[in-house]
């Protein structure tokens, strides 16, 4: 039932935006330029006393006056003329309502809290669903739906169910530069009607989405919840982080959507349970989604790690093993082969492979990242581009040719293996005067370069070790 | 002893560098273009007999050809020469060497082994003291001597001893984005002649430096190491990261530099027993260092945070909370000062304060983080300006507006307050397309402001958490 109304959500032919603006301060202007930016190809219709036209279109004095049928009613009104507003719906037999509208609940006003729930009352009488309030609601490229400007207008198979509105549109932003695309995301606020798992359900059964991720602060009905989120995580992978987990995050958590959080561990705990994966920031949530995007299954722990000299290959060692990952010592038959060919490191040479001692011996990082793709001890590879190592190390056409071929040399790779491989490209904290240095250029192409051929790429080996092993654990439990 | 020559060291009147070459991917040549690129004001020797001249300075064939004296070497030729070299070294009565020549015990065989301890026993026999082998050397922008291409040519106050070259020079490539500068580094190898503790000890006495920061991965004397360390802590910030902590690093530790790796946790406590700051990696290094670059002492846990809507605000208290800050509740004073100015939501509003509700109400963000920084309940704040917000959810007028008069505010605040002060600037994965957006303009140019009034910035809140509990250890412990 709620899946079904949830599927003209994300379909709908005409949106009214109730408490639409001229002015681009207000949120009323903003979800009306989304609907136009984004291609939303249906009917648009504004909706103020106050305007005649709003971007060039169109604006009604009230929801009565909008000569066609209304599929899905986005409100900016104030939370006084929710009711009023509601009304109108119902008289349009408006099906669902978006109330961006806020201050209800959560600001713990008790006659806040009463209006929430008249409106609800009145929603269900009327026979209206309401998706929030104090919410972004709906990004859905392919619809022509978004709450954000210079999000991607291309659509993917990530699908985000996110009780924060910011959030959301921050990671949505985030992700987009490391590759992954959205079929759908919803910031549902309040959930006064329908909640996490009315949503959970929807992307379990939706087509478009290949892998869910969800934030939540407070879920209505726990049982529920976590019966749902075991049959979504049946069937894709489901990746939740947890806002609200301590003393003062609990008291945030109910100042900003009304809902109690409960304890972290017994949390996590019935996570695993259901299948899914717990994060903690929205920063692992990207790494581990951008893993699932791009990668096969991460089948076994035994990692081949290439590149960054000296030091920091040491390093990484030893945060693939914290993380527990088995950094096994370079095969024989790895080395056998480095002497056929003459090299003549051949036994000095090792797992991590640093490359500061590799030079000037006829072979490369890429050489050796082949060779252990093709030797069954490997479960996974990790190469490291550069964390840790200056990209100006050497000058402008050295590096530029060394990228060049690494993302080559990846590519093959990629091609020829079934083995997960996992890259590092390093973020720097940019001020001014760097942002046009030939480094940063060459970092960013590289970047672009590895999203194309469906490389992931991570900031550094410690996320992508956590990574790989977040995505071990869960096909280790499928299996 | 150590100390006097180390002096030496960082303000020589001459410099040869011997297997110099007019070859720009060789090091020969870049540590000859360092010393003019730098502006070395001493003498300059490029030594090479297959050349007359180099990067426009005359090229002698041997040591003994140069016409003046010679206070300090760089040795760029293979293995097998450097005994050669010594004897013409000490002919011209030059006390100190730094072997970036490499391929001696760190490669695990037995005749390089023996051939290292030749070089240091004729060494001594000489008179002559050894940097390295196998390391980079020394970056010391006031005496125009560097090994890296664009590293900072301004001096600062932070020393660094690393036995990783290419993570040093990492490492100081991408502190200098977030703000810091240095007074010298040295990376030192395999430590066969000057090792950890004679560096350490040397910059614990050095007056340019005011914080000292540490890789090694093994130390050749624990007893004299962990006295230097107390002696050296007791005087300034010490921070150190160990490499090669595990089973595989260990191995890896032991072909890097030919030294035994110990265990952790043990090395943890008698790091922190002599008064220094153990970290795991070098991202974590440069948010402690930072921190005590720019911030007066943190001295209580209390923290207030401001900035980011919703969702990444509940995050922020649970990353502050897990770390060990006391994200408290926002002080009755700060309530009835609100309601006094007729905020409306002056019940509602808390601590971290979820910039999402405050719009419309006629105070910002910094009007609540400068109450703040008056009110005595807190220690500390930190500030978030973009993490888990899209800098893009606004149009570009109303952002850059927004940021600029942020950082006028934070400068406000601490000019008039004592309390530390963090701010939070997320980083991305800026990809080809990214480069050039208004948003990355602005983030840049924001980082740089913060920067220019030494407030310092960390990538993510949990870092920022991290860095702060690190540093109220550090000042209890001394109390």
């Amino acid at each position: 039932m709620s899946v079904d109304v949830l599927e003209e959500v994300f379909s709908p032919k005409s949106v009214a935006v109730v408490g639409a603006s001229g002015n681009p301060a207000t949120w009323g202007y903003s979800y009306t330029a989304h609907l136009l930016d984004y291609g939303f190809r249906g009917k648009i219709y504004p909706v103020n006393p106050r305007y005649s036209e709003i971007l060039g279109i169109k604006s009604y004095p009230s929801l009565l006056d909008v000569p066609g049928s209304v599929d899905y009613v986005i409100s900016c009104v104030p939370a006084g003329e929710v009711l009023n507003m509601l009304s109108a719906c119902s008289q349009r037999n408006v099906k669902v309502v978006h109330l961006y509208t806020a201050r209800f609940s959560e600001t713990g006003r008790q006659e806040a809290a009463e209006l929430e729930q008249q409106i609800l009352k009145q929603a269900r009488e009327y026979g209206i669903r309401l998706i929030g309030p104090n919410c972004m609601g709906i990004y859905c490229p392919r619809a022509g739906l978004s709450f954000g400007y210079d999000l991607p207008k291309e659509s993917g198979s990530v699908g985000m169910v996110s009780q924060t509105g910011g959030g959301a549109s921050g990671f949505v932003h985030m992700a987009s530069f490391r590759g992954i695309r959205f079929s759908k995301v919803v910031s549902y606020g309040n959930a006064l009607d329908f909640n996490e798992s009315d949503y959970l359900d929807y992307f379990a059964g939706d087509s478009e989405t290949k892998i869910i991720l969800m934030y939540v602060e407070g879920v209505k009905d726990g049982k529920r919840f976590f019966d749902t989120l075991r049959k979504a995580a049946s069937a894709k992978p489901v990746i939740i982080t947890k806002g609200g987990r301590g003393k003062s995050g609990t008291r945030v958590a109910a100042s900003h959507t009304a809902s109690l959080a409960g304890f972290i561990k017994t949390w996590e705990a019935l996570v695993v349970q259901a299948g899914a994966i717990p994060v903690r920031n929205f920063d692992e949530m990207a790494d581990i989604a951008v893993s699932f995007y791009f990668l096969p299954p991460v089948l076994g722990s035994r990692v081949g790690v290439v590149g960054g000299g000296g030091g920091p290959s040491v390093l990484s060692a030893d945060e693939c093993e914290e993380i527990g990952l088995d950094v096994i010592p370079l095969p024989q038959e790895i080395r056998q082969e480095l002497k056929g060919k003459g090299i003549q490191i051949w036994d000095w040479v090792g797992n991590p492979i640093d490359v500061s001692i590799i030079g000037g011996f006829g072979f490369t990082d890429i050489d050796m990242l082949q060779m252990m793709a093709a030797n069954d001890n490997f479960d996974l590879l990790i190469a490291n581009v550069n964390e840790g190592v200056i990209v100006t190390l050497s000058r402008q056409e050295g590096m530029t040719a060394r990228l060049q071929s690494a993302v080559d040399g990846y590519m093959n790779i990629k091609k020829q293996s079934s083995k997960p491989l996992l890259t590092i490209v390093g973020e720097k904290s940019l001020g001014r005067g760097d942002l046009g240095h030939w480094s940063t250029e060459l970092v960013s192409e590289t970047r672009t370069r590895l999203i194309e051929v469906g490389i992931p790429f991570y900031p550094t080996i410690g996320r992508a070790a956590n990574a790989a092993k977040k995505l071990l654990d869960y096909y280790t439990r499928r299996r």
